[in-house]
């Protein structure tokens, strides 16, 4: 099952379970998986920067995206294979598609600036993976510090036809939706899927805006889920009024660097996940920020009974 | 009135009024100040970041902050005087110091580093200006790229008595403010008051952490002083109700770049400015954009009837 | 006398003098200026990067650069004018303009990464200033963190009539050269002088890659000029000889942050400054570093007697 | 044998040796190591930045190092294991140690800002390798863009014994080797070998500042070993003489990015490398650019037989 550019819905950034003593917890993995498959996602991302991928050893990246594959057969799964050199990538995109991965996704390191060294990067990484193999786009300024104009998406979607989905988590981002979108309707452009991250902070306008769904990791993808069948539907108030009771919780989640351990909390007060932990470097919650999950959680429990846990 | 450590409360920042032809619009900041007062801020911070403040000459920047220090004579009132050089900051310093400013605020240059680079710019700074002079403290990552640890604030405090407050806008901060308040408790740094920024993102736990009060622009001042008095007489759920009714359209101004707009917009539409106009450069908000503001303030108006506009 | 597209030879970037208590020597303005114009230069740039130009007050850098562009009346003189706004920008430009000015120079903001937005800065730059004064782009990205391709230049170029000179200080720049100075020779581009600073670290080849001098502060301005006169007159390996002589000063004086106190040393040495003081903040020579200056002009001079100082 | 802290003179940093079609020449790879036998090396480094370590999938790094270690099995070879995570840190370095390494060397990651946050990278790393693996510190901060003080690297030292070598590229960098001696010679700071980079640019200062040595990569190590024993012995000049006469191709080879197309290039030329090639990412030299390498050489052979190729 490859990648393709029909892709919409929900993908879930899958985060690599732990036990509390480092060693990875394939229970949860599959535990997890699972919960995506009974959610309603349409597919899955793993090894992703929430992935804690650049953690792993290179037999421990094919290890827990095989097991994951394997468990969501009729799902596509997306392998997140950014390195800091192509034969790195090279050799987890082969091992992973080979094992039935669904495509690639592929973040610009934070040394390119001009638009050409971008479009450049995205050139020789299929030259090194394979033009056969579907690749998304990660575009997220905020953590990579590479800024891809509207103009530099389209440059490599018309360079290479196996990018099959862009992953937006620009911010600001709405307006770059519009472009895309509005090149496609011109005919400008041909049709990318675009599915938002950045823990959907603006996943309620930017669906409205024309984006496809959410490929991110907030720990209710059953909400995003949800949020994106509503709008869907028409249902838009209803999509906002859930989206709102969220983002109190969805926001703190959000924060950089302590975001990840907010999100394994979460999941393991849901039962996902065994051991909230993190392998190093990593900052363990506080007890005050446990203390203001819980206290977000218990006010999201009067909106959402997901969250009483 | 010199800014004292005893402040606290909501000290807005102030945009500054253009009229559409981009001339500075006085009777906007007549209003504005007196919407202020009236609301319950306790102080004002003008010529910010989000004041647009390297967008006007040296003689306007005088004009404006001459005019809100008399207009708002019963507060203190804090200048932004961040500049390429210290020869500029000095200037001007003196200038409204003069005219009866209650202190200054400094940010670092993006080209700072190291943490004794960061307490030698502020060490060189007051130099300059004077150390009779109260100065706050800039923190703001996001847009400066300068990374301030809790001991590089503390350096700073103890090498410089006119140190007088922090403005907080650190990403994640609330450990930072938990640091700086045990820090505080446990005698080994003396009391500096913490208003935080960052368009009171994370005001309502922030205030559980020890802060002070809020330090920020957002179109609703009047929320953040509702939020603040209700933190200070206990009523916490209040607070975080009220709080989050705002959220979806507070993280919407929040987004760089784009959020002045949307809070020049918002604080046209609510009749304090009489132009949204911007200054160049600046994008100004698309069509949709503004139907997404429209959209925000309906669904806040059924929570807070002062969106309604 | 307006800068033209012809512009060639050597624009030394003057330095401005200060006497030890920070105030402006102005007689050691004159006495640069007397020395640019004796060794043949065929411009000047006053207010660099390198003059300081953030340590002056505005009434300070409107007196430094007129004082200079009397002085030097024979010779076209660039004004920096670079600012964190445009509103100094144009109130500086217009300023020296009235007073003679033959253009300005601008540097892009280190917040710029993408095509489109540096090319928006000097869209909007140049509809600050007027479309009638012409400017130099200062392309250094090592000071700047702003990368501009040869595409991005010519953009600029094609866009605004009065984009009149580049100051190049890319860094490898050889190629960039040769790819501007293709461009013209195909017809794909229009004359833009290309003048070289960098303190000049690479201009042997750059002169034999196609720029058309230097405009850069080296404390021998007269050595560049005999480099781009030699270099002119197909005398190569004479200038070749030359130039490699000076190479481990010019090398020692281009170091980042300390190579300023290096050149107003050797100014100072040379009689041309009353003092070798600078602004704060600056980091002035240590003992070490000033016996390693006589060291190597002791042994510059047994290659060029303008170093026996 | 292990790295301790009487290390000095040069450890070449080596470039790892493709074949035109990309693949790893171990002919090449003998033969290079036998000339840094031979012209007087008293170490190695291997798989460092210009060893386009990143480059090469894991086991083809391991391959390339073991190789290295038995060949130079008289001298100490240090192995780079620079990596965005500790897994595959430690996972090299285990492999490597086990395989006769001398330590390791480790750069911090680009995204860490302050004081705390780069010591605390390398307790961390010391905690993943384990404390009995001597490592050395990369401080390039043009590459890196992290900025460590004195400070910071005593704290280093301090922390971790086995911390055994300053591999020293900071640029300016010579009051950082002076304020490293003084602390020594004040009984502040244990001794640690300092050697420096930047490819030797400022070897000739560096050496009477206090660096015992160089660690780097430019194509004439035999002449960087000359100057330090020059140095060692007291001929001040004729060290001067010699590195002066390199400076010229020295700082040709120094320009980032296409350096280590440069150095590949003249290695091919002096017969150590079977080809040129790079692998991807990487540009190739342009024919211009071959050809002022030839005429460098040409010119550098006047003052030194070596460059006759």
């Amino acid at each position: 099952m490859r990648l393709t550019s029909d892709a919409r819905g929900v993908y879930p950034i899958a985060p690599t379970p732990f036990l509390d003593d480092g060693t990875i917890d394939t229970d949860s993995i599959d535990r997890l998986t699972d919960f995506y498959l009974g959610c309603g996602a349409t597919g899955l991302t793993v090894l992703g920067q929430l992935g804690e991928a650049p953690k792993l050893e290179h037999a421990e990246s094919v290890a827990v995206a095989v097991r994951m594959i394997r468990r969501a057969a009729s799902l596509p799964v997306i392998v997140g294979v950014s390195a800091p050199g192509y034969a790195a990538m090279r050799a987890l995109t082969h091992e992973v598609m080979a094992q039935g991965a669904a495509g690639v996704m592929i973040a610009p390191p934070n040394t390119l600036r001009t638009d050409d060294q971008i479009v450049g990067y995205y050139v020789q990484a299929v030259e090194a993976i394979g033009a056969d193999v579907p690749f998304v786009i990660q575009d997220y300024p905020l953590t990579f510090s590479v800024q891809m104009t509207p103009g530099v998406i389209r440059r490599i979607a018309e360079a290479l036809p196996s990018c099959t989905m862009l992953k937006h988590e620009d911010w600001p981002g709405l307006e770059k939706i519009s472009t895309l979108r509005r090149w496609e309707r011109e005919g400008a452009m041909r049709h990318l899927p675009i599915l938002v991250g950045n823990n959907g902070l603006f996943l309620d306008y930017e669906m409205a805006r024309g984006a496809d769904g959410a490929n991110t990791g907030y720990a209710f993808p059953d909400m995003l889920v949800d949020v994106v069948r509503l709008f869907g539907q028409g249902e838009r108030e209803a999509a906002h009024d859930l989206f709102d009771a969220h983002l109190p919780l969805l926001r703190y989640e959000q924060q950089p660097g302590v975001g990840l351990a907010v999100r394994k909390h979460i999941l393991h007060r849901r039962g996902l996940l065994r051991s909230a932990a993190l392998r190093a470097p990593a900052s363990p919650l506080s007890a005050a920020a446990r203390a203001e999950v819980e206290h977000l959680l218990q006010r999201l429990a009067r909106h959402d009974a997901r969250a009483r846990v």
